[in-house]
């Protein structure tokens, strides 16, 4: 693997399956009693965060503390980037400090890379503008693994706005990489042109995209975007491209339901769907900290003992 | 004990005294210049505050760090409660991440209740709408039997704004639990009806509630309400139910003078008061702390040795 | 030393130059792969910041947890000082939760000496008003020496809103009590009358300031200010007052070019000489960790091994 954590792209199938490996064992620490193992005791984690993201920096922070790192939070309101400071400044004045991984959200795609280019400590991305969300993807894979066993010829559909999603769009590459079937479904404005060339299929249709599927991803609404001349209304949405118990049957019945949080419920999502038995959203929440612990524990100090 | 300390309602006299001993030996390790032990390390506390409170926050905080836990601060400002997530979505979230007790406070009377059902980890009531804030009754009931020894037959005044007041319901029942005699005291717009049932006696004469008292509570006026219909202004509610140098007089000579903080100096309490000899205001800080720790050690793994 | 760090004013050669030999030992500890020594385990620091620098409390935090002690972040916003809750009684509540030390950043001149006043615990000034912020002075200090020994004789300047800059009360102070010969420049409305007290010289020729001398401190412009009858607009300023590669070259070949932070890039400073070889800025704030660290370890515990 690579000495950052930019994206899915340009990871080979190899490199993220050792991560996928690793946090397998980082989840069976999270469920033990004492969840403390001093793996990277001694070491430096800066979650520096450009839009507000509680869930997200969280777990990150969990698995910094789980393997005994400091976690140290840095997010934009307060600090000395609503002084002016740009995003360069701030991220050699944090590199100064002497962390020893920088976890980076910011509104703009490519922040972290560039970023990446000019310091010297590993850099993960925590999501960039609508670019990628690689440890989202990965976390997603763990859990399609660890249910379905390999990927190879199964069938995933994305749902939703694909255009404004880097959930989408990691996930179509990591899902692509790892050999699985990804269709990708939403309304014809928030298809981009173009994206089948990420390694998946599109269609306007849900029932489509779903019929048969071994698995679904849900994509959060942006309320936000709601009145954009691109988008329908909340109603029109939820009654187009909504997973609700009836289109829910034309999954696979082993199918897993999956949403990266947060949900609008009764919006993109039916709450018995949510809560249902197929529904994996929390364990999704649960591997995240699992998959951050690993990619912590590779990019920081792979050697280290898980102990 | 149970499961969850949600409120002291229901709580038995040897389940509070169980705490109130326990927070002892956690006070004595405070006070030690190393004041760390290793009773809960490899656990984590969420402290999920949905309304600001610095205060109570860093309290649990602190207890979290001296008994070696990790303290996660998830504050509903710039989390995913902002993009609308639900109480329950958010609490699932957490609750996902494996953490060993959650601590909540939330503006509803009921919500760490409802949270409570529907985790599996221990949840701590931080205070909820107008309902109860146990913790403080705790520290409360530690001090005035550190001070008084056993409370059978102790006669205690909280005055104030009861109507809206958890620290006032707590306190009444925890006190009322162990034996002391109460009177709640404020204008008759804001003592509830019916108050009495939870054990205590009613009066709108300030002189009658602190006569002989062996202590008092001021509770905090909240300056947000003068305005409100019910509310006399500052002025007045100062004049008939504010804590000054004469009325004191009328409590008996030994008697403690006690506020959950934060002080309106001059308002409910005159500085003099605050800061005079028999004020324990800020051992009731100190002993916060300590019966957090009481708490969390409980909680959490009450075999654990305190070491 | 005293027992707490309030300012520069008041420190004699002896105690300066002992915090910056400290802080040598603490640099090597921070440039070790496994930083971490257990010198302050169990004791706590308390961050109390009531103007928000993200910048010098992530600081404190580091060197807080490198030693192995606790950090406690308070902020004013969403705390009970938001209620009105007095400073002090923020401070006494504080201080009853049983830190070992405060670190208190405050828009008023001498709140941090106030506080000294009224606690137990030592008390570190990390910026109050337009009067001290001696940690930044002593981490200036600190690498002024690492790159030219010992400071008798040697030449600064400092360039900028003299007036309001508690950055350069501090360092005059901390210069002239090093030996150096300190230039001070600005314009006139900016340049206190009387400041040649405190040790230096003063001119409003940036020219005069920057010929042959040892280093230059560029101090930040605060923006607010511009509009400010006092002050220039920018253009203006940065014509007269901003460092760019022209007059840059009137420094000694071996100048050192530093900046407090945040840099307004183009406007006190331009971007070529900020990132230049001779620019000491992110030296500034590695150092700042490892001074921060050093006076953490002084004022709380300082025969505790560095180990």
């Amino acid at each position: 693997m690579t000495r950052h954590l930019l994206g899915i792209e340009g990871l080979s199938r190899e490199a993220i399956l050792e991560i996928l490996e690793r946090a397998r064992a980082c989840k069976e620490v999270l469920r033990r009693p004492m969840k403390k193992v001093g793996t990277l005791r001694g070491k430096m984690v800066v979650n520096l965060f450009f839009e507000s993201s509680t869930r997200t920096r969280t777990s990150f922070e969990i698995a910094a503390k789980v393997l005994s790192a400091d976690a140290i939070n840095w997010t934009a309101s307060g600090s000395s980037t609503s002084k002016g400071e740009t995003l360069f400044d701030t991220a050699k004045n944090l590199e100064a400090m002497r962390p020893d991984a920088m976890v980076i959200r910011h509104g703009a795609s490519g922040a972290p890379h560039l970023v990446a280019e000019r310091v010297r400590c590993p850099v993960i991305n925590a999501g960039d503008g609508a670019h990628e969300h690689p440890s989202q993807a990965l976390l997603d894979a763990f859990i399609l693994r660890e249910r379905l066993g390999e990927l190879e010829g199964r069938t995933v559909a994305i749902v939703g706005d694909i255009a404004h999603s880097r959930v989408a769009r990691s996930n179509i590459l990591c899902l692509a990489a790892l050999g699985a079937k990804v269709r990708v479904c939403g309304p014809a404005t928030l298809l981009p042109k173009g994206i089948e060339a990420l390694g998946c299929t599109t269609t306007t249709s849900l029932a489509k995209a779903l019929e048969g599927a071994d698995a679904v991803m849900m994509l959060r609404i942006q309320l936000e975007r709601i009145g954009d001349s691109r988008f329908p209304t909340t109603r029109e949405y939820s009654k187009l491209y909504g997973l609700g118990l009836a289109n829910a049957e034309l999954l696979a019945p082993h199918a897993l339901i999956m949403h990266p949080g947060p949900i609008n419920r009764g919006v993109e999502l039916a709450p018995e769907i949510a809560d249902g038995p197929r529904s994996v959203i929390l364990d999704q929440v649960e591997n995240g900290v699992a998959v951050r612990m690993a990619l912590l524990h590779q990019l920081i100090d792979p050697e280290a003992p898980l102990a």
